[in-house]
């Protein structure tokens, strides 16, 4: 049994949207070194993950609160984990809750396994495949005229991972109060890369994925941040051992992954505030690569560094090119960038999070030279 | 907010049995550095985690299948996810399940989260706590009695935290075949550790712990296996997303936890065959110490590395010394162990694991020397 090196962020520019947010910084890696082992955050245990001092946990967790403009957090497994932690504890099995269709596969198994119903808002469909905040007060309306009451709970994904689209989560939020149905927000390519106020945004539930967002790293994280209102329900703890919460089994992340989340958390409260350099990079590559014949789907101009691309240049070279369909990997692979899936031309995603202008050039300049020398 | 060095591996003798399972081999700690970026197992995506040959997730889990005696393995986000897990899926909010009364508190918390009532096999009590299998029977029979039918399912703790008693597993194994029961047995302290055929103990579920016995470290991870009989039940796959096993969420471990699990695995796979080995240093070590006072609770002789220690005579010494109940922490910080509660001298846990038997001497040596230093 072979595990090859892994060496991509190290030589290469990576530009998969799954793993930009989650690169870790050289004093992370060097707390997950310090804190290998299993259980190593358990030295100094109080009772619970959530109230340990060394490491400062609780500091920690009430800081996040603060970022993002919530009251109470806890740490879970994951931003999957979040959303389901908060699904089975508002809602009971038979339910019916509302999603935005751009959701993450994720979001819809955590629905599955909690045993709802899930009825979509869908999005206007190609090219731009928007979220209408106005759709959730329809879908709701459909749901009190089929149940007799509003859903127990609505889901956005405030940027989904297909398209990268900023959703205006205020909106929703809004039209979700009126109703009287509470807002869980997805977070998982928002917070920890760009500005996220939730209560601002009206979300009474944040699930936030430390891997994939706050350059985590070092196993799975996430994050479940909620209001003053909701916290006891959300947070309930076990009658018997009152101090630990149910929905996270009373610690969820006992190992390095949590020191990784804090130690990345200084650098990421600082990488929020250059989010307007990210949304440039981001459509100064979009121009240039619609420019030759790779366009970029979902909201125009572009407010995020997920971008999904379609290109039936690409798809027609591949198309007479010895390799096939494998040939862009393989192209971008020989220029150094990694991060499109092998086996794509026509559709395909990229982020330029965190590359500096010079790598986004270099992207660029990459595509146009591979298209200079392949000529369809 | 500072994180502070974690150096007790490194610098001390560590004997806590949250931790001495959980050490970290060098070519794992390679492994986590190569893959500590977020979402690192998923550059070669198939669609679901335990699907993945690159690295060799798949080819992992079918060895550890065989490793443990069962058919299927998943893994999961730690131990108790895996009990949470088969907990929801095979049994519904108001069902009674019998439990062990040596049981960890993560297994009566993850019963509460599913909703279920709870009936306990206890104890002998002091100062051997002993399992009797037969008690298993008994309860059956009262849930029996009391709900029309068996219970939906049995938790047994291979191996408890608190005693370190080894429990005959088949023996409960055979009761619960008898009565219909399915069998769920916890083995975070002996799968990983000593060697365990799931099979041959009549188990239909086990659930394992990579960071406190599999030397997985790098986050928290665990192991879900199960036989061919159960496997479509506690494996099985959202209706849309149709690759994704619902009780893991998708994906469980998608990050380090999980090749820092597998690059520990051959040497989990050697270090079992030297169980006997630990159990003759944990004998060791307790003859030495109930020598000078300090005795040991649980089954006896020993047939574990974790043994619950109590003395009156290191608790009229903290009486009398200046430090008070930390005095023992201090007295075997300067002699470089740790791993013992601060705060403790009445009542102690102490695991012998992976420790040589020079340092299972000195550790002897040390509360000694303690000893005759600081008269009661």
């Amino acid at each position: 049994m072979n595990i090859p090196v892994r060496d991509r962020e190290e030589d290469y520019v990576n530009v998969n949207p799954l793993q930009t947010g989650g690169r870790t910084y050289p004093d992370t890696r060097k707390t997950i070194t310090s804190y290998v082992d299993g259980y190593s955050v358990c030295d100094w245990c109080v009772g619970a993950l959530d109230k340990t001092d060394k490491p400062p946990i609780q500091e920690f967790l009430a800081d996040v609160s603060k970022f993002l403009g919530m009251d109470h957090t806890l740490p879970t497994n994951g931003c999957r984990e979040s959303k389901y932690a908060v699904m089975h504890a508002i809602t009971k099995p038979g339910d019916t809750i509302v999603v935005d269709g751009n959701a993450h596969y994720s979001t819809f198994v955590a629905a599955e396994r909690a045993g709802l119903k899930v009825l979509k808002v869908p999005s206007g469909g190609a090219p731009k495949y928007l979220i209408d905040p106005e759709g959730y007060r329809n879908v709701i309306e459909v749901v009190k005229h089929d149940t007799g009451t509003p859903p127990k709970l609505a889901v956005l994904t405030h940027v989904d991972g297909s398209y990268g689209n900023v959703v205006d989560a205020k909106q929703v939020g809004e039209i979700c109060r009126e109703n009287g149905t509470p807002l869980l927000l997805n977070t998982a390519y928002s917070s920890g890369r760009m500005p996220v106020d939730g209560k601002k945004l009206n979300a009474d539930f944040i699930a936030a994925s430390g891997h994939k967002s706050w350059a985590a790293g070092g196993g799975n994280i996430g994050l479940l941040s909620t209001t003053e209102e909701w916290g006891e329900k959300i947070f309930s703890h076990s009658k018997d051992y009152t101090i630990k919460p149910l929905e996270i089994l009373g610690c969820s992340t006992r190992g390095s992954a949590m020191v990784a989340l804090m130690a990345s958390y200084p650098y990421v409260k600082e990488r929020v505030k250059e989010w307007g350099r990210e949304v440039e990079n981001s459509r100064w590559l979009v121009e240039k690569l619609e420019d030759v014949g790779i366009n970029a789907l979902g909201e125009k101009p572009r407010n995020h560094d997920l971008t999904f691309f379609n290109s039936q240049t690409l798809f027609e070279i591949s198309e007479k090119h010895q390799k096939k369909r494998y040939f862009l990997y393989h192209e971008l692979k020989n220029r150094g960038i990694l991060g499109i899936k092998s086996g794509l031309t026509k559709n395909f995603k990229m982020s330029t999070f965190r590359l500096n202008r010079q790598q986004v050039e270099y992207v660029a300049w990459a595509f146009e030279d591979i298209m200079e020398k392949n000529p369809k």
